[in-house]
């Protein structure tokens, strides 16, 4: 499959281009192409250095990395996602859509702060074309620990979405990193618990002295 | 400790009385004493049939249970709970009170209907004396599990309260039970987010053909 993904260049949009580069071809996308270039071609020196394959990885422009992929991770923060695709709206048109966003802010502990539709992947939803699939899932992966592609991640992945085969496509996709373990979270409403799961196991870590806390569901 | 299980005679209320009972008094409490005493004594069966020591279980009346206890359970189902405690009101002083209720209906698939007050936790905290210290947890604990005795829970349980030390009492008290891991939740307003976990591991089970679901954040 052809993966694009929006905030690429960040540590968990990287995360993601190294754990499926084996696999998919991946387009790291940004608004400024020389970062995505940047961004792309030390990733796949990372694979390379250890030994490992790698379909390809490629920098571009967020609107050239949409128009012809499969599948587009939103690994950007809430704030200005929906400004951002409504730019980007038109280079949509059927691709999964696979929501990483969690609106949520800080005061002294982090607080999950919905918009009006319930979810920020409701509010996506609203905001892309009606032929798009968009599917919840990943809010509550560290991205340090995505990253050391030496580490099992012992997870479990809720995922929530209204297209049954989008929801499954991105169910395998989990299942191609290593230990992760997907579950079907229903339909995209249920999108709020797995967001609001967010700021809850940010302010148990700080609470606790844990950090990178993820959820298992035994 | 004196600790009095409200619903004690439901299989969670039994799971904490049999859990417990080797180092507290426990309290069954029912509206029905005959019920409670008869429970009461089973549950002392049970335990020293296996030869494991018991302080004693004792069957009585919700009113007499309450007054001179440590800690009350409140192991009842969320219809009811309110028009319960204010019969009530006037046998608490000061006691920790620990809520295990969630507010839940189901259509489809289970959903989370707290009250105005935002959870259930802080619900009961309206109705009871101010000088009782309510603290939320244990409502995703399987009753199932609970009361296998043979069974190592390792699950993580989080506490919320506003008494410091009587959160501290009861992450004590989840400590005893064998492998359970108290985690800090904060104060009592962030008692909806574990009361709304239960509903989504309902779901969650039911979805994936998974049962008695439990958590851990690692």
């Amino acid at each position: 499959m052809k993966i694009a993904i929006l905030g690429g260049t960040g540590s968990i949009g990287e995360g993601f281009a190294l754990r499926w580069a084996s696999k998919h071809d991946i387009l790291i996308c940004s608004r400024e192409v020389d970062k995505a270039i940047k961004a792309a071609d030390e990733y796949e020196g990372t694979i390379k250095n250890k030994g490992l394959f790698c379909c390809g990885i490629t920098g571009c422009s967020n609107e050239s990395g949409i128009k012809d992929v499969d599948v587009v991770v939103l690994s950007v923060p809430y704030q200005g996602v929906i400004p951002l695709l409504k730019n980007l709206r038109h280079f949509f048109k059927d691709q999964i859509v696979i929501s990483l966003v969690v609106p949520m802010k800080k005061n002294k502990w982090f607080e999950y702060t919905p918009p009006a539709q319930g979810s920020a992947a409701l509010e996506i939803k609203d905001v892309l074309p009606k032929s798009v699939k968009v599917v919840s899932a990943y809010h509550n992966i560290s991205a340090k620990k995505l990253l050391n592609l030496e580490l099992s991640l012992d997870y479990d992945v809720v995922v929530c979405g209204d297209d049954e085969d989008a929801k499954r496509t991105v169910m395998e996709l989990t299942k191609e990193i290593k230990n992760l373990h997907p579950l079907d979270g229903g339909g995209l409403a249920s999108s709020y618990m797995i967001e609001s799961l967010t700021p809850f196991l940010i302010n148990l870590a700080l609470r606790n002295g844990l950090c990178d806390l993820g959820v298992k569901f035994v």
